[in-house]
């Protein structure tokens, strides 16, 4: 796509009147107090590096210190086994190619098939090396195997990678099970979590949980992106994936960055510090807009599990007969903004392999619709959504004439 | 070093009435200007992903587009050929671990003793693959000799990762001579240049170099950490480091950032629309601060070549009798904060392999004094410390007897 296209395509399209923006999976903004975080360090104070030997570095070493303890008081880890990391592609990435190093005798590593891209192609990229990948199969609703899980586990198992919540369908997984079900197997099976989409969700407590490695995301709790977490049990050396001059932090070259961090601590402290209130209030915008669109729209179905097995924040729906795109767009010209797992709604044209895996046809992946909710969210944009959906569905299914995709 | 100690040791420190920062080699702050340019991204807009099909998606995508395209210009190259990654750090390991999978029959690389630590590491990683690591000598000045260079190129030479300037003692490269050499012998050699000191310093065109890959990086230029940039010749088809969602960006999985990436462009705008003023700039504090120390202070050398071979940025000078740790401890107690290339000046306890490469001693080492003068240096600060050094430095002399360390 062309620049001058684009600009066009935003004169064609046009402001709606009302806003409701739901696509937080995909990117975020910040409020003003995560804003506020970050301003006096990226403008006046923490500017040192933490590493270096002077006044303002040991400013910065403090500030840090202090910053990064309280993103590790929301899991309940002590803060020398957190790192920081650029991203949770990073974080991912660290965990799966960084297992290889420990043991380099275990050649085999387990993955559900709804994981983020980024730990599947991660460990799709050590097959070179030797390592065989099994990938353990969900329920309709996303729901790992444990039985599949339990039967794959031998003592070429280096480790197994499953998320907490899945990104996409909000699959809350049965974790705490998995992990017992792998350490009693074998103490020496690595268990790593993505916990990108449970962190500030559900309660997650890394070191109950008896994790090696847990994910966590600054952006999916409304902080900063391009800076990330990984938890790292005790007395585990995991290496970086690349080499630099290392500072205070061990896995991730030159990540020290103190506005970002700060950015990161404010966005946990406000979701840690009203965690009841917020999932509260997201659950019930959740459920208010897809019960709402489920009984307004015919031909609806809702992708991945309903109550409490279900993340409070999401929201994926399948219209029948409607394609991502045509939603997308429709959508976003009536002011609603929200993805698609469709695979013309982006412009790396991959559908969504987690529709795939919970045994979606093609015409329902087709029609899916993926809204987040958050603490920024407004039940004023919920309504209006409740409003303007049903029309946009409507429209769509009588230009394309509803077809069966 | 825990917490409470930093703490205690502030609290003992003091600040200094006055102050002049020149340790940008190891953290900088933005301005103003650059911190406004960010401000509406991280708020209100072009915050949603690049790559979606929905109005907020496509506002980001435009701007992301305007945005690249200050950065590439500065470059004299084409948007498309530059990638942008998280740290001048990525880049560089894109380009030395990336280049393996170009050509899988040379085995040999070819860097000089004076490279960043992200350069000759990430080599260094590359034996397991039985690659062979050649490395150039340089001058007393810290100049790559050439000679060397073309003795050592070969039927096997995969690639040569020489910098443009480099970052501790402001050697300026022969780097344009370098890469006719290697292209002369043969135009299959990758030629890398990690230009992250050199970049907004001195006159660099990545087209007109013949350049296979170039590194340059936002913060070295007073815009924000977290993102960097790497050129990448038309044709070359690299691959990222780990593995994600790809989005926009093809080298780096989830490094689009609009508030980064405008606060970078803003930092370029700023840098090369007065590139001739700012570096005239510089250059007249620096030789007033430089000669002027070398004038008052006894036993001083000077690291690195002067005038016109030198970066306009750049001051390293040896105080002899003194050791690093005391010297920024005492400098930044009057105000004066700068780093040295002695071991025990970071937690990270390494020391300075460039000033063992020029030849210098250990004592010259311990005394080494790192300064870098940018737009936001004033005169005022630089006579503040051609008053204040001196004192700082008889005193550590009269404590410890200027002894030959």
């Amino acid at each position: 796509m062309k620049m001058k296209s684009v600009k066009e395509l935003l004169e064609v399209h046009g402001k709606a009147e009302k806003e409701s923006y739901f696509d937080w999976e995909n990117g975020s903004f910040v409020d003003a107090e995560v804003f506020n975080a970050m301003k006096p360090f990226f403008l006046e104070k923490g500017y040192g590096n933490p590493a270096i030997t002077h006044r303002i570095g040991w400013e910065t070493y403090e500030s840090y210190g202090i910053e990064k303890e309280k993103i590790a008081n929301s899991l309940n880890v002590d803060s020398v086994n957190l790192a920081l990391t650029f991203s949770s592609t990073e974080s991912n990435n660290i965990s799966v190619l960084g297992t290889t190093k420990l043991n380099k005798k275990r050649k085999k590593i387990i993955v559900s098939s709804v994981e983020h891209l980024s730990v599947l192609h991660a460990a799709r990229a050590l097959y070179d090396q030797g390592i065989k990948i099994e990938t353990i199969p969900v329920s309709h609703n996303g729901v790992v195997n444990l039985d599949i899980l339990q039967e794959k586990l031998d003592e070429n198992t280096l480790m197994v990678s499953l998320q907490s919540i899945n990104h996409e369908i909000g699959t809350i997984q049965p974790i705490k099970e998995a992990i017992e079900i792998v350490k009693d197997k074998d103490e020496d099976i690595y268990f790593h979590t993505d916990a990108s989409a449970a962190y500030g969700r559900i309660h997650l407590d890394f070191l109950d949980l008896n994790v090696d490695f847990g994910t966590i995301s600054s952006q999916k709790i409304l902080g900063p992106k391009s800076i990330a977490g990984l938890y790292v049990k005790d007395g585990i050396r995991l290496k970086s994936i690349y080499e630099g001059q290392l500072s205070v932090e061990t896995l991730s070259p030159d990540v020290e960055y103190m506005p970002l961090l700060a950015g990161f601590a404010k966005a946990v402290e406000i979701q840690f510090n009203k965690f009841k209130e917020i999932n509260e209030y997201t659950l019930k915008l959740r459920d208010k807009l897809m019960y709402g669109l489920q009984t307004t729209i015919p031909r609806v179905e809702i992708n991945g599990p309903e109550g409490h097995h279900r993340a409070p924040d999401n929201i994926n729906l399948s219209f029948l007969g409607c394609e991502g795109e045509a939603l997308t767009l429709e959508s976003s010209m009536n002011g609603i903004f929200a993805s698609s797992g469709s695979a013309c709604t982006s412009r790396i044209l991959m559908p969504s392999h987690i529709l795939t895996a919970i045994g979606r046809k093609p015409e329902e992946a087709h029609g899916s619709f993926l809204m987040k909710l958050t603490r920024l969210n407004t039940e004023e944009e919920v309504n209006y959504t409740l409003e303007t959906l049903p029309k946009v569905i409507k429209r769509i299914r009588s230009i394309t004439g509803g077809i069966e995709l």
